[in-house]
């Protein structure tokens, strides 16, 4: 029998690629869907490309009767995710792909978030959803915080590397470069087609993006000490997809070996040659992740790329992996889709 | 037990598309991946997003064993395809992409591509593979011939019309945007980013595009008379997807009952509600094709819209639909993922 | 001494290609900007690709001192530049580029614009802004009205045609491919990057775009009777740029001959070789129109495609090229920039 | 009297991006262009957006009469500029946009390009020409040679700073962005649309991209010692368009100071106020370079972003502006265009 479970946000484009991934899943079954704004609406109505399913029709958090559900995607924004979380019956497992449950301290989440946070006893039992460093808590979790798809890309190329020890933490810089649907479907001038295509920016850039708390959190965690890494992201006229590109100081190769071995037995993080670089558009509407490692001209400097799907595996895909381990599931049920390219 | 296939032409974009297709089908197994000049390289090196999978290295058509495949998709150029197709052992059912079978008459043939057809034995049992109005006859055939993706695109729209004689036959003009995964893989200036990208053109008009051929086999039979429309394709700065806009002379309404009539029990064709209009980008990376019809200010003129991929519903889905036919499989089988967006 | 302009609605992306044109004239100076929500700020802050040139700060509109003006370029929204342009004395020469004086009859504004026009008497004294047909009125203009982009369009097309009676006049096709930029620096879910890119779709289908209430206006009168055009845009994925395919039923080589007559000296009208067809990359940024003539396989068919520039001769390029005529300036000036491309 | 110039390689994009600048400069004339290829094809045939300019036709090079041509723009592929370049006569005056006579060592030469220098003789002679700091040289020089588009980007962001001891010289990164149009009209699969749109990848990574030579030249001159930067050029889907993202260590307030001050007077640097990002979009078809500074939450790190156009200030302009000074013409004439946005 299929495993129950409601989209909180689903008007979002990360609620809608959550539909997309269902859509063929052998054992999950959509019961509610919502979006305050939009209720009334059929999905089909607000993303014609899922107008072919038979799906529930969008209705406001407080219509559903979450006693049939036996699990919640939360596509909310943050702040409204750590409300609608703590009204939710004990029941029902949650993966929640804001970024209220992503920092442990509460004076990490008020330094990036600017707002205190509500519900601290919830974050307490939440688990940090890096599928490939927290599989054994994500399976046992009530709660499961998604990632920010900038600090999930930064952290496949970096973790194994701080674990072991291969390079230098107070010499870390993390050049992003990344597609737009990161930012949603919000209005703003700068996300119009006129105004982002053809061209690139940095943005947030200076040490003040909030993905700098989860790679501070985890990466000083990591190390047993603080690190702190220097990020600059930048726009590009794509709609999907982030490539990392991070400097380190280490050997190149043994940086290579480090990521092969640590990801040989991943299902979805696939390590290139060495001094292969990985693109976006081969990871494009996948659940994969492409690292590429290569040196430099000078010895002890190394450059590794990252390349995922923002929409994927950088938020909706990474939900779907956490909750079929949390439902006991086989992890990749419905991630297995290939790339869509071109 | 799965059933073996083979591609031949797998390293163009419609044999990676068919690689993409069949890489999450349950009962297809691909045995061997033939491109003659990239012949000895692995296909995630031709590829690279497919390097998750686990496919037989590229080789030459010579060195395949077909004894013991069961299916062949042929994703060659024409005048090739006719070629090889006439090699293969009488065993092996056949889904050709390209143009070589899909006009019955060799003149025809000889008219829009310049060249005698060198296998008219062959063209006599193929089967014109527009799966939703040969269905019958592809269960049965041992050779399919796929349609052009231009081809169908405009038939999806105007087939229903001409069979209810709905439409006037003298003053069919399908006006078509299309995106640039259509030429292929080939190294052409026109067809560079720096080119094609950010503007529109209009190509192959004033009534010479070969798909021209299939609609007047096609509209002809089925009017019983002779129909020659105009067609003018131009190209768009998009990877994937067609949009047909088709200007017939007929009453809307009555064509769009006749439309969503038609396509009520089909599994991938959905005709919008009335006055809606498609796009491209809800149907892409998927099988799906969207109608839509809208009327005129004036009485008695309606345009009929068809969006679909043309690398998946008009080419590589559209194959493998017609496989599944033809193997008793489930029809839909590989082929239901929702379309990527954005 | 250069003449005196002034920019009312300066924050949008006309008014901004009008101070992109106007840097390099030799004969004008900007003496204001206006942009009501954004008053205070500089342009450079508002469009950083204006940096280098040293302009007024944007104002509000009833900080202008209109005495020293004497030309004003209205860039306000319909409606809004009725109740503005009403306001100006009436020594300052205006090119309005809205949508509020291009309908000499009220009942054609009231049934296109949705609401009563309110300046009919300055409509009595306005003159329709197309260059190349109306070029000695506007000379002597007070008021010109700017064309709609796609109506600018589609009359470089056909008039020429309707006034040779080349054509059937009940028989016109316009099928429109439109860049995004034409719908302006508006917020909506359908201009944004992650939705408009990567594919088409049409909108304002089914004679129902306003642009319609131009083409009657203008083709009636040439021809003397009422003349409907049907008429469908399409939103490409390209910033800049305008594609109309237009289907006539008229001798293709006569077509041509009356566009290379007509437009023989014309500075920015260039038709093309016999059969060659136009595209968007080719006049982008500047203020040419390209058009070319195809044929059919069907005698009595031809297609007559042109493209232009929107933001350049599909609006601010025309509007400076009347005000160069309005001033008695060099017809050109400031308008022979090349293209850019790629 | 306008001076007369050829240009070499006419039909390639620099060479088309001279002649749309060098359309409206008010003293330069084209007497000849040359592309061997194409020889005898008119330049509207080559690049339809210069159709509306009166210009010569295509010739072969030993077709051109260089007797009375002032100036020689040579915009051929390196090691066939040498050849060219040492059979022009003695009086012509020669702007190389080629990469043979940027490095002034004949084994730097060897190591980048991978072949002996053929003319170290003219070699001798040639100044770099990165006009804001080699323009005394240029005035007098008989042969300029224009720099690689990467090289100028990263220059404009660092000479100050190493001229002004500012920075750490051993750990300098230059993380870059660049469109697809530097890479010229080249037939590759990985420059197709459908290849390079949607995406982003690293190129040329790991210590082994060719304007790396500029780079240790230029800096190790600079500063008295080798220096080696870090360089990471990534391919954007964008036509036009270079933005560098520099990593340095040193004092951000410090560095806007020293550029701000240095690039005062300059008509094409500007520097941003600080902590304010570039775009590329900002620049798009014009001569501008934008600077800007942001630092980082650790003191003594800071990030220097330049954005320019690759075909203009990267290589056409810088050209043009070259020949101004070479010619002892305005050294902005024809180059005053304002960036095209959107």
């Amino acid at each position: 029998m299929p495993h129950s479970v409601a989209i909180l946000g689903a008007s979002g484009y990360t609620g809608a690629e959550l539909v997309r991934l269902i859509a063929t899943h052998p054992d999950l079954e959509i019961a509610a869907l919502s979006a305050d704004r939009k209720a009334g609406q059929s999905m089909g109505e607000v993303f014609p490309h899922l107008r072919h399913l038979d799906l529930p029709s969008l209705v406001r958090i407080d219509e559903i009767d979450f006693a049939s559900v036996d699990l919640v995607f939360c596509a909310l924004p943050h702040a409204t995710s750590q409300e609608v979380i703590s009204s939710l019956p004990r029941n029902v497992r949650i993966v929640d792909l804001s970024a209220d449950f992503r920092l442990r301290a509460a004076a990490d989440y008020e330094k990036w978030y600017g707002r205190a946070h509500s519900a601290m006893d919830l974050q307490a039992e939440a688990v940090y959803g890096l599928t490939e460093f927290y599989r054994d808590e994500i399976r046992t979790a009530r709660l499961v915080a998604g990632t920010g798809c900038n600090a999930a890309t930064g952290q496949y190329a970096l973790r194994p590397l701080i674990e072991g020890g291969l390079i230098d933490l107070d010499d870390i810089v993390i050049d992003l470069k990344t597609g737009v649907s990161g930012a949603g479907r919000s209005l703003k001038e700068n996300l119009l087609h006129a105004e982002l295509s053809e061209g690139t920016h940095g943005y947030g850039i200076g040490g003040i993006h909030r993905h700098l708390g989860e790679f501070d959190q985890e990466f000083s965690a990591l190390a047993g000490r603080p690190v702190e890494v220097q990020f600059t992201p930048h726009l590009i006229p794509a709609n999907r997809g982030i490539l990392g590109t991070v400097y380190v100081k280490g050997e190149a190769q043994a940086i290579h070996s480090a990521l092969a071995e640590r990801y040989a037995a991943e299902p979805f993080v696939i390590v290139l040659p060495m001094g292969e670089a990985p693109s976006t558009r081969h990871v494009r509407g996948s659940n994969f992740v492409h690292l590429g490692v290569v040196g430099d001209r000078r010895d002890g400097r190394a450059i590794v790329l990252a390349a995922l799907d923002n929409l994927t595996k950088g938020s909706s895909g990474q939900a779907l992996q956490n909750a079929n381990l949390m439902l006991e599931l086989e992890e990749t049920a419905g991630l297995m889709m290939a790339p869509v390219f071109p």
